[in-house]
């Protein structure tokens, strides 16, 4: 079943969410899909061909009490959807983009507002098409001095680096945590004084296995192995 | 520092290969590089214009002893790329392209050899780029009834049944397991006649958790925990 945000508690959807019902979905009165507010799930069914529509069904679904936080440096568009998008669906909490000195994108931060709003609609569409019942927020653009003030309970930077802890021993040992941020360096890796200046500030580096990842890949296998992890 | 896969024991890399390495990387003489061949990385060192080199180094590299097969339902051109890609980065050993009853994509089999090709080739340059010491192989595309013949210690089913086991259960009573294949369906799953006969010849129907993965994420978020299962 199709599934769409609302933007409030009478929940509205968004003219582009109306545009995909009608339009590209092409539902007609009787047709049912799901709306989510606030954590709760309603089954509405179309009543007319103005949208109105009568509530067959709403439950409360909750979103994972763990949350994971994915630190990433900028990367070309594709990518950096293709990290918005698969993150997503594999339950990454929030995003931070990153500036770092590898950074193959130059970032314009007068360009920040209409960045983020599209890497928001991102979000939402993954959200809704992977039935999670929250969109992952979208943080505002970070330089490594802004991340390393950002509290968490694990703080796991992912290295290249061999002599690095693997990721299992070191999410064995912290498998209490309830937040947890994950940095995510450029193609190339973070500079040494990057590097350093993270793991001065409490970031535990760790190696997702022998395979050099790509930058895009390495949230995902990241992600993925956490939920692995405090899979009950 | 940029890894090619040779072509024989005399380490001859595809014209490709040269191209790359004189075009795109702009090598001269004096600069190394790695081949590879037969699980041996050689380091060479370019010592004239026409790819003469000496080989500086040289070590053995072992693959990993367990066997994962990636069997995925075709997928439109892009998604399959993306699943050969970051599955060849992942670790599959190999992959199976299946024919299933809503694959998005009609077959037509007498453009395998050229699709083999190009399938064989992405794996190839994401074996270079992670830095594999092989390249999965690319096996012809099956029908489900073939691959109920394709034999495994494990066999998985990826399904969206919530009421399956997850993952984790089925792969920690499965610890000792040295070739496992992985089932993916369609998007919108394999039809009830198909898991049916899956599941009639020893596939186990297991969840990777409650969202709903695309069917181009699901063998990367499997191969992930997979090889955190039996990271040590």
């Amino acid at each position: 079943m199709q599934r769409y945000f609302a933007k409030d508690e009478s929940l509205t959807l968004n003219d582009s969410d109306y545009h995909h019902i009608k339009k590209v979905m092409r539902m007609k009165t009787g047709d049912v899909y799901e709306v989510v507010y606030d954590n709760v799930v309603y089954k509405c069914k179309i009543t007319d061909n103005d949208f109105s529509y009568e509530i067959l069904e709403k439950y409360k679904v909750e979103s994972s009490k763990r949350e994971i936080i994915i630190a990433f440096s900028l990367l070309k568009e594709q990518k950096l959807d293709y990290v918005l998008q698969k993150g997503t669906e594999t339950g990454a909490s929030s995003f931070i983009p990153l500036i770092t000195k590898r950074s193959v994108i130059k970032f314009d931060k007068g360009k920040e507002i209409s960045k983020l709003k599209r890497w928001n609609t991102i979000a939402k569409e993954a959200s809704e098409q992977c039935f999670r019942p929250d969109i992952p927020e979208i943080k505002k653009v970070m330089t490594i001095d802004e991340l390393i003030n950002v509290s968490a309970d694990l703080k796991i930077l992912l290295t290249l680096n061999e002599k690095s802890k693997n990721i299992k021993k070191v999410l064995q040992k912290n498998n209490k945590c309830d937040k947890i941020i994950i940095v995510i360096g450029p193609e190339g890796g973070f500079e040494d004084v990057e590097e350093k200046k993270l793991i001065e500030n409490g970031f535990v580096s760790v190696t997702l296995g022998k395979n050099v990842l790509r930058a895009e890949t390495a949230p995902i296998v990241a992600l993925s192995m956490i939920n692995y992890e405090f899979m009950r």
